[in-house]
C-alpha cells in the first residue's frame, strides 16, 4: 500500500473539550508526530463522553481510514467509555486481562493512590486480540487493535504526559513499521528575530511553492520561524535536500536568523556569553522580572547571569541604582536618560560585563500624550563603557503582558546583534 | 424546536492544524461561547485546505446538525477555499458584493497594507441570500447562510482576534435569538490553592452528579478550580441556583479557596496588600525573577510592589543582601538559614512591610543526594519581625519551569494564608 492511500485520523474523546474547558493540545502533538512519520493525516474529530456518539464516529472513520488514533476516555470513571464503545462499534466483547490487574494493583501500592480500586478494574478489559500499550506514567493502558482488515485503532488516555510517553515507548515504532513506507519527514526550523512575518514571506515567495523540501512560515508574538521540511529515507538524505534551501535563506536573512530548531533567544545568548566567559545583569523597571525570568528559565543560566535589581518604584531606582532624584524629576523614570543611567549603574554595582535596563509604560494605565502606553526605553551597557540606547513604541492595542514580552525580546535581540557585530 | 434538538458543530479548516503547526484555540473559545448560550454542541471536526474534503465534511454535517460554525479559509490566497466549498456543497453560485469591495479598498488604504489587492477581491464573493458578518479587525468578512431549511452556517476567519470580534459584534446575538430558547448557562468558578484535584474531588462526590447547577473540577499546574454552572433565564435566577452550592463549597473548603472567576493569586494578593496599605519586596534565587514577574504582570501592582533583588550568584547574595560568606559556606545557598536571612535583609534594605525570599534547586542539574532537584526554601518576613519558613520538595520528575512555577505559587499562597490569619 502506498503511503498516499494510508489514511489516518485523530479522534479526541471528552465532554470537557466540547465545553471548552480545556485546550486540545493532544491533537496538535499527535498531528506533529504523524507529520514527522510522513503520514497522510487528513481529519480530526472531537466527541463527548457519550457511547452512541463515539460509536457513530468510529464506524464512520473505519469506513474511510486505515489508522485511527484516539485520546481520552480510558480512565476508571463511568464517563470513560472509549474501549467499550470501540468494542461495540464492531460487535465484539471485552475480556479481563488478569496480568494487567496485577500491574495496576502494583502501581497503586507504589504510588499510595487513594482511588477506589474496584473501579480501576475496568481498565483491564480489552478485546481478545488487542495488543496492549503499556502506560509507564499512569494506570490506564491503551491498545493497538485491528477490528477489521485494513483498519487499526490505537487508544491513549487524555492525560498528555501519559499519552506522550506511551507514544514514544510503543506507538511510534509500531506506526513507523506498519504504516510508514520508509520515507519520513525531517524538519529544520530557522528562527528569526527583529523582522515581521510579512517581510519574511515577501522575500521568499519563490520558496513557498517548493515541494521537497517545503518551506513554511509561522509567527508567534515577537518571533518568526521558517520550517524547512524534507521527505527522505534517512537523516542524511534529508539534510542534503534541506541544505541548499537553508544556505539560500541564511544568506538572504543573515543577522535576522538567531538560531535553529530548539534554540531560543535566551539560550543563544547564554551560550554566546558563556563562550566569551562574560557575565550579565539586569535593571528592570517595566519588564518587572520577566527579562531575568526569561534567562533563568534556561538550565545553565547561572554560568553567565549574576542577578538583577528590579526597581519598580522611583524610591528604589534612587536607593539601589543611584539614580538621582533630580534626574528622575527632570526626565521622568520613563526616559532615555534614566534608563541609560540604570544600565550603567547596575553594571557597575553588580560587577558584570554586560547590563540591560528597561523602563517604560506597560499599561493599561499610566500613559500620557507625551509618554503613551507602549513606550519602552532599553539601554545596554557593555565592556569599554559602550552604551546602546533603544526607544520602542509598541502598538497601544497590545496588552500589558504582550508589551512586557515584546520588550524582553527586543532586549535579548539587541544584545545578540551587539555581540554579533563585535565578535570575539 | 426545543434546545435539545438544536444540534451544533464546529468545523475548523486549515492544513496548518493537521500538520500540528498551531494549536486550535479557536475551537476551545467557540466551544466555551456555545456552552454559555446553552447550546448542545456535540462534535468538532478539523479538515485541511482541500476543497473536496471540506465539501464532504459540510455535507455530512448538514445532514445531522442545525448550526455549523466554521473557522479558517476566508483569506485571499489560493488555499483559502471555505466559501467556495460551502457553496459547492449545495450547488450554489457565488456573486460579488460590490459594497464589500469598496469597504476592503477603504480598509487597505487606511492600514497601508501591501497585499496584492486583486486577490482580495475573492473575499467579496458570497451566495446570493447570505447575510454578511462584518469583520472589524481585518479584510475577510464572514457570512450567515441557511442553504437548506433547518441548517445554518456561520463562517469566520482563522485569525483569533478577527474571529472573536466578529462573534461578539454580530454572531452572539444572532445565535442567541435564533437558536437559544431563552435559557443560558451561567458559570461561577471557585479557585483553589494548596490542595490537589483528587482531594477536592473526593470531598464533593455528592455534588458532581448535580444537574442544575452542575459542578465540575479542573486542574492546572498548582491550581484547582471548581466551575458551578446553572441553566437559567437570567443572571439573577442563575445566581440563586448557584448560591446554595457555592455556600456549601465555601464552608467545606474555606481557606483553600483564594478567589473566584478571573481572580489569580497575584491579583488577590495585590488587592489585599493595597487594602492594608502595605508594600512588598522579593529576594529571588531559584525563581530567578518569576515571582516578581507574576506580580508585575498585573496592572496596578506598582501600588504595593516596590522591587526585588535577584541574587542568582552567591557573590550577589553576599554583596546585595549581606548574607555572610560564613553563612553561605556553613549552610549552603540552598538552606533555611540563608533563605530566612535573605527575606529579613531584603525587607530591611528595600524598606517594605513584607518580603518573600526563595532559594532552591530548579534543576535539571545541580542536585545532590542531600539537596536534590526540587528542594526549595521559601521564607516570608512580615511586620513585627515575624518569619515563616517553608521547605518544599517538589517531585523530581518536574522540569525546571514547573518547579519555578510551583515555587512561585507556594510563595503567593503562603503569604495569602498569613494575611488571612492576621486579618486587619
Amino acid at each position: 500500500m502506498s503511503p498516499k492511500s494510508k489514511r489516518v485520523e485523530i479522534l479526541s474523546i471528552g465532554t470537557e473539550l466540547l465545553l471548552g474547558n480545556i485546550l486540545n493540545t493532544n491533537a496538535q502533538w499527535i498531528a506533529e508526530q504523524l507529520s514527522q512519520l510522513g503520514l497522510n493525516h487528513f481529519r480530526q474529530s472531537t466527541v463527548g463522553d457519550n457511547c452512541d456518539r463515539i460509536i457513530k464516529a468510529i464506524q464512520e472513520i473505519s469506513k474511510r481510514s486505515n489508522l485511527l488514533i484516539t485520546t481520552g476516555g480510558l480512565g476508571p470513571t463511568p464517563d470513560d467509555l472509549t474501549t467499550e464503545a470501540i468494542a461495540k462499534s464492531f460487535n465484539v466483547s471485552l475480556f479481563e486481562r488478569p496480568h494487567l490487574w496485577d500491574e495496576i494493583k502494583q502501581k497503586l501500592s507504589n504510588s499510595k493512590l487513594q482511588e477506589n480500586s474496584s473501579s480501576l478494574r475496568k481498565q483491564c478489559l480489552f478485546p481478545k486480540n488487542a495488543q496492549i500499550i503499556n502506560n509507564p506514567k499512569g494506570t490506564a493502558p491503551g491498545m493497538i487493535w485491528e477490528p477489521i482488515r485494513g483498519f487499526t485503532i490505537l487508544t491513549f488516555p487524555g492525560v498528555p504526559s501519559e499519552m506522550k510517553s506511551m507514544w514514544e515507548e510503543t506507538a511510534f515504532e509500531f506506526i513507523k513499521n506498519k504504516f510508514s513506507d520508509g520515507y519520513s519527514f525531517f524538519s529544520n526550523t530557522l528562527r528569526f528575530s527583529g523582522i515581521g512575518e510579512s517581510s519574511v514571506a515577501e522575500k521568499i515567495n519563490d520558496l513557498l511553492n517548493l515541494e521537497n523540501p517545503t518551506v513554511a512560515p509561522y509567527a508567534n508574538l515577537g518571533e518568526v520561524k521558517l520550517r524547512i521540511t524534507a521527505r527522505a529515507k534517512n537523516d542524511l538524505e534529508a539534510k542534503n535536500i534541506i541544505k541548499p534551501v537553508k544556505a539560500k535563506l541564511k544568506k538572504k536573512f543573515s543577522k535576522f536568523i538567531f538560531g535553529e530548531d530548539y534554540d531560543t533567544l535566551p539560550s543563544v545568548l547564554i551560550k554566546e556569553l558563556a563562550r566569551r566567559n562574560q557575565t550579565i545583569v539586569f535593571a528592570e523597571s517595566c519588564t518587572g522580572g520577566l527579562l531575568s525570568s526569561s534567562i533563568t528559565s534556561i538550565s545553565g543560566s547561572s554560568q553567565v547571569f549574576k542577578g538583577s535589581i528590579i526597581s519598580y518604584s522611583n524610591e528604589l531606582k534612587n536607593e539601589l541604582l543611584n539614580i538621582s532624584e533630580d534626574k528622575l524629576k527632570k526626565y521622568g523614570a520613563v526616559s532615555e536618560e534614566v534608563c541609560e543611567a540604570m544600565a550603567i549603574n547596575v553594571k557597575e554595582k553588580l560587577g558584570a560585563d554586560w547590563a540591560i535596563a528597561t523602563s517604560g509604560i506597560a499599561g493599561p494605565n499610566g500613559g500620557s500624550e507625551e509618554k503613551p502606553v507602549g513606550l519602552v526605553y532599553i539601554s545596554i551597557s557593555g565592556p569599554n563603557k559602550h552604551i546602546t540606547n533603544n526607544k520602542k513604541l509598541f502598538n497601544s492595542t497590545r496588552n500589558r503582558i504582550e508589551i512586557q514580552t515584546l520588550s524582553v525580546n527586543v532586549c535579548l535581540n539587541s544584545l545578540r546583534l551587539i555581540l554579533l557585530s563585535n565578535s570575539k
